[in-house]
């Protein structure tokens, strides 16, 4: 058994849970190396909190389950099997079961019945406890997916010309995504103009023109399955609006303020709260409309949240975004987006391209 | 109001559901046309039996679910509001709660946490009974598709190359998938040799050869939203095994034998039970380890599976894959598989390049 799964037993005990039950996604990743799909067919990881693990999958599922280094009891389903009997069977007597925070509700509702004097609880705290923490490979793996994504801002400014659509610069920047190394894109967003006030705008068919502020937030999935995030803001040539000018600078102090507090030992919510500050001193409060940030991982997004009301206190190994913005709706948008890992006495920033507003020559 | 969510309201009373809750997904896009991405930030759809429907969506991501059409009402919260009070306020007192089947179960939980008098059902039933059927626009959308992958199976010829690599050759389809008009590439299998046995196997870095009998499943998704899915089997030059060559036979003489029968009025499992005959008569019985299909619209794997124990019957509009399969581990496989659409008294299939064996000049 692996140190992962070990240790995930562990926490199981404290939390009082007997089994965990994790199907395909990220835990099932992290605690087995298993790259399942979230298909039809059940697969799941039955974890006793004292006991040896299995691994239930689909007959068709085998192969590429020993493939992906599996070490442990694979249990088999066909076709025509109840899968559920078969879970069942293998989680026995357990009086309270940790179900995959992202199990699908019908998953848990054919679990409840084929056990139903089993009490279910999220297994989600679990699992977290340990991915919060990054060891030092993943602290490497998440280096290298912001060194990759770095190449790609890096390139941008080729591509970025008046007179080309958002969706063709998109096209250009998801092609480089790949060639520099991901396995997966998993977003490009040109926010051009207006369209950069929707934080989450992804790509349009609007025609990028000289003077418009670009926003570009880009990320994928690398082959060691941790991701990239970044984001960086261009001007296609011309003159961006003098009120941009002003409030990207305020944008731009509020995110260096950010990075110089982030260390171990301070509150999620403090770290958001140095940068709020900042942006609502200028007058721009009612326009930072999210959160500062996100923990990253093996998923985009997950734990911890840096987010306004969240006490949790950061330690070494936890690695997140910190990516405070400025909306004008009808106007455009500006953020500023790096990721980065508490070391044991401040932060490791893993996106290091130049935070300045980045004006193409065009 | 929509026509679908009206008949979705209607279904929803006949089942003795008062409210669906539905999260981003294949149903979510159905009802709505909104295709939101499954984001740890609460988004979801608030349909009752009786009355009007209302979007949940954090705030920042209103411009997206306004850009894709929404008509109706749209309930926005903001970063540090509990998401669960405001869809629960909006629930009110429905007794009976139709989740999203691929609800996260943390979801359900924190939806039973805000309204625990409800009681929770599956939704599935509700929206399936809806998307089973496809109507004319569906039906012309996975005819698109199929032409689409079908354009792809004609390049593959040129790409697979004794010496290359499946996953050399998986990156050209890729490519073809896209530039042949699918907005995603969702699976690309080019199983070759003993890879081929392994049904769901993807790429490796193994090198084809002469000789090698090999598999190519391939599909993406359309800018529709509608799937395509299509295998095909590749000889790269020199001499097939010759058993291979008879199996192929036997698999080849099931797949027609299915098209030829599955029309409206059959069950699923009859389907499948005519092409296991054929398989099972010439010995390889043990061989055709899946199930013969899977229903394909807005989800590569949806309604109606085709498989042993479905006394479903099928109807005009139902759209589903014809795919038998025989695997000998070790040695290599074959699948032959197309996409076809019930018809007022047989089938439409939308898969039309030859099933022969492709024998490539290598």
């Amino acid at each position: 058994m692996t140190r992962r799964l070990e240790r995930a037993q562990k926490v199981a005990t404290r939390a009082g849970i007997d089994t965990l039950v994790i199907t395909p996604g990220a835990d099932l990743r992290y605690l087995t190396g298993y790259a399942a799909l979230p298909l039809e067919r059940l697969t799941c990881l039955i974890l006793p909190a004292s006991g040896d693990p299995v691994l239930v999958v689909p007959a068709l599922e085998k192969p590429a389950a020993v493939a992906s280094g599996i070490g442990f009891e694979i249990a088999t389903w066909d076709e025509t099997d109840d899968p559920f009997d078969l879970a069942a069977r293998l989680v026995g007597t357990a009086a309270t079961i940790g179900v995959d925070d992202h199990m699908w509700v019908s998953r848990a509702f054919a679990l409840k019945n084929a056990l139903p004097a089993a009490n279910q609880v999220l297994a989600g705290p679990v699992v977290q406890e340990l991915r919060i923490r990054k060891d030092q490979a993943e602290v490497d793996a998440l280096r290298e997916a912001g060194t990759a994504i770095d190449r790609v801002h890096r390139q941008v400014a080729q591509w970025l010309r008046p007179g080309r659509t958002e969706r063709e610069v998109g096209a250009d920047i998801a092609r480089a995504i790949i060639d520099e190394g991901h396995e997966t894109v998993d977003f490009v967003i040109v926010g051009s103009g207006p369209n950069g006030a929707s934080p989450h705008h992804e790509l349009s068919d609007r025609v990028i023109e000289a003077g418009d502020p670009v926003v570009v937030d880009i990320g994928g999935t690398m082959p060691s399955g941790y991701c990239s995030d970044s984001t960086r803001n261009y001007l296609a040539g011309g003159q961006a609006p003098a009120e941009y000018e002003k409030a990207y600078a305020v944008l731009a102090e509020a995110q260096a303020a950010q990075r110089a507090y982030a260390r171990p030992g301070v509150t999620a919510e403090s770290i958001d709260r140095v940068g709020r500050d900042i942006i609502a001193a200028a007058g721009y409060g009612e326009k930072f409309v999210h959160r500062t940030g996100h923990g990253i991982g093996q998923e985009t997004h997950e734990e911890p949240y840096i987010v306004e009301g969240s006490k949790l206190v950061l330690e070494e190994g936890m690695a997140f975004s910190i990516e405070p913005g400025i909306y004008l709706e009808g106007l455009y948008g500006a953020r500023i987006e790096d990721i980065v890992v508490c070391t044991t006495d401040g932060i490791e920033c893993f996106n290091n391209t130049p935070r300045e507003l980045f004006r193409v020559d065009a």
